[in-house]
């Protein structure tokens, strides 16, 4: 195993199932990362522990997905100088999700949470990524690369509604 | 000094102004408190020790304000096994209140916060009280007193509205 | 049947549901508890009695369950000297919990109400405990082992995701 | 001093300056009406005197306003069976008056309470006038002129704006 | 068919299954009513005339039921001098029934909608009787006694709720 | 086919079962339009042509239905002079319509987007008929008749109420 | 005074401030309009009239403003068939604004309102411009002109902050 | 003036009180920055040509911060693959914040903005600052040292509140 840097952790493992896009599109761009579950109120010390030792360990991101009173992202992000990556997850103990937002989303000033979309695991491995790239050529081709990739794809079913019979004179 | 047996911290020192009434009642009620500031964000290390070593020291309730992504009441009833009673500050940095509630009150099952209304520091105190009056009868009598007199005090502006001239057969 | 120290309330039986984990923790706590229906609006004259009763019968804490314009809670509150943890219940006719938690939460000076998270039954019975804990070691000793048991059930489930194929270089 | 008919009650004698409106458009409607202050919190024994009394002292609505976790209105309603109309009062304690609302509103079934716009205390008094108006057509005929007369204040803005400059073809 | 005295509106025959309760409470009491369908936005001259004659034809109290942007009960309001109750209906095109309650709830100084809660059209008809019963003994008593019964079935839970094992010191 | 003058655009063709009525309403109203998916995220360039070009191609008023954070009628309406009438769609990334309602309406001064109900696509085509009947004389007797059937529709209903045993004296 | 297309109305002279930017922005294009008061609850059978005659008076948009309960866009626009622009007004009695814009925007099928932003008077001008600008190039071409001023006004605000020291390598 | 790596950019100059925090602390780091105004609604083009030429010309990181409906970071975000902080302004046009917070936020999979708390544009600076961190040990050390020096200021802040009178057994 390749020395991971992204660190993604999950308050529970009922969040694997939002979280694992994340781990998804690193792997699409080659990017090793490591996956664990990491809460903020059940196992504290360990919490600690992970935040202190992320850097030295090699980490360069963390991306921390949480529900309802949401402490995690925040919580690591006081511990470590990495930058971390915030999810709010809409978990079953979540009010419609605006907990688990707005517990990662508010953090005061000194302390910043990179917050993404309520579930949006996958845009915050994008971020790792386009992070990772600010300092990595070849990673900033591949987001590069899958830029043009979603753009194509709408190109793609524009084309697709054409042939189900919906037309414009734009395209 | 007596040895203290509730703790208030706050995230801030701006938070004084909101949370002073805790101390304030418990003072009333002479019940021995400390009053100190404990941020999650930017001392998290020294958030952990405070609560490892509250129960040692003499604690038996922690009464904890933050507003804001407020992490500071569920952080330390992750690592404490007391009771601990959040008090959501609007302070500055809050989306008027929401994000201070939600963050405090939304914790998973296992690790609880009391929480109170928001910036209601008073109610934390006398709730703090009646956690400590569950088994000292002192306390317990004056708590039962104090609600005699909020009993009382209603009755006297009833008699200060008829003297202003509303009146009423009821009274 | 042992002399109850929890009441543990609720507006409705179709709550009970949502208020059963209440009773199940505080039963693997071996903490004595009773259970009823005691409704606010319904019996208002039973509420009365009820919380004027509730120390005199021996009652440390109430734990009160209700949804909706849930008065349950604060109104034992205002009769009770005891503490009084408020469970607010995503019932039928709620809009999606913000009327339960407000109702319950939001108590003016004088009256608190130790709310806990929506439908957070069982974290209301560790927070009794909690509250009994502060002057029954016994009972504190059960909290830090149950505290300890979930740091390790996390620890579990850490190994079961490396045997699933995740990996990292923390754990 | 005559009977009143019309009970207006609220929880703190802070909430005067916002209730006293619906006791201006009583007297207006020449409505006999009895103010005064009971707090569903401080004095619960009051409030629940209060209600059990208020049919047979010849009250035929009550109004009631609060605010925060607003519990008169609808423990009033538990306990008479008089109409009562609640005012959500946006207090110093309030959330932006949702607690207020909320907590007045979503009663459940079978105990109504009549909610009125937050703070509208006026049109909780023109409510009870025209719930009076509905067995006296002295009341009710007043209420249909002053709802001309809301008609007429209108027009004689539009002649006003005219005068300021502004011109239109419909009036 | 007698004379009805309640109007029963919604503004489309989809709120039917939300409504109906409304007239079956009010058979219950022994109520005249009638029932149909009034579109402030589909039938908005038929609104009009249906507020302008419902006094004259012996209507003493509306109850109008809509969702979304529900401008019915106001609108009605706005024409007659009758009582209107309004019912914010969570209909389909309702975000979560927020819209329903707000443009329900919150009407301006001089014309008062007495809102009940989101889908509570029962609670619509108990109002609409205990509007009645301000002048009419036979109905007024129905309600005590509907409201003794309320008491009733709650007792009979409680017996219910011993029988299956949960047992407490109060009952 | 014939020029279109509405055009029709939505962020992904997961937005079609949402739009597709603001299609049907305009075919039923013989008014020619052109339907796409133009992506403000994933197809800027794409958009922004779309936009430069939709005047000169003859299109006389632009539906563009987005979700989550939904830039799309905001972006189109900066870069054309047309009207952009934005459709907030419920999409599966939004947190209960609340996102795209706002990022749709709260347009800041100088770019309008005229805004119609979530998930409301019929209504954006109706609008732009109404539009379009601005200078259209056969168009606006079009939706004069449509206006004249939704008004009798209703009182098919009523009747058909009646026929289920429904009564009143109104109709 | 030229014959007014567009119609400016609101429900009370105190919106006045908040509407007057609309006025403002048509008569800087160059387009009549006419403003006046017609309120959709004091004075119902004026608003009905005005809308019945918009069309045969010549108006072609009509602005209508209104804040709390905000029914008088709505309530036009299901008499008329014209196009109706809604401005949600934060009025003295409004929550915040969202009682305004939820039951302006949310207008069920077969009856749109084109909704603004909160306050937005002076973007309902603009929109109701752009609607007559479909159909007469004069107009539009104003609008484009607008629309460049807009960006040319930015780029003298660029100007100004680099002179205040702040520079980039873009500009 | 040295190439900056860092743009910072916003809506409308009146976001540059706001905005400034982010400039002054990348100048505290001593990290090369730009500020401009860019205008996702009134210049679009400039916005665009802003994006795709970001990269070209040295810049790593983007801050974009918007109010109301704010769609500059998530456009911006669109074109460039650069990472995008994103800074929910409360500006005057803004419903408390929350459309600013979700029109950022709420990004659909594919294109993330890294949002940070409402007008929290210095911790837009610190993120910025961590990114740069990732491969900038220089940076990375200053932002440990900045996080030393938070700690240290609460320990003063402590210090200073015991020299006021309140005491504590922990410190």
């Amino acid at each position: 195993m390749a020395t991971p840097i992204i660190g993604i952790i999950m308050g529970s493992d009922s969040d694997l199932p939002v979280m694992q896009p994340a781990a998804d599109i690193l792997k699409e761009f080659g990017i090793d990362y490591e996956l664990t579950v990491v809460s903020a109120h059940r196992t504290p010390l360990r919490m600690v522990e992970y935040a202190q030792k992320a850097k030295e360990r090699g980490l360069k991101v963390i991306i921390a997905g949480a529900g309802g009173a949401a402490h995690l992202p925040g919580m690591v992000a006081s511990v470590t100088t990495l930058p971390v990556i915030g999810v709010p997850v809409k978990s079953s103990n979540s009010i419609d999700g605006w907990d688990s937002v707005l517990s990662i989303l508010q953090m005061p000033n000194g302390v910043p949470v990179a917050t993404v979309a309520l579930n949006a695991a996958k845009n915050a491995g994008i971020l790792a990524a386009q992070i990772i790239g600010t300092a990595d050529e070849a990673v900033a081709a591949k987001i590069a690369a899958y830029k043009t990739n979603l753009n194509d794809e709408v190109l793609t079913k524009v084309d697709k509604l054409k042939q189900q019979g919906w037309d414009n004179k734009f395209d």
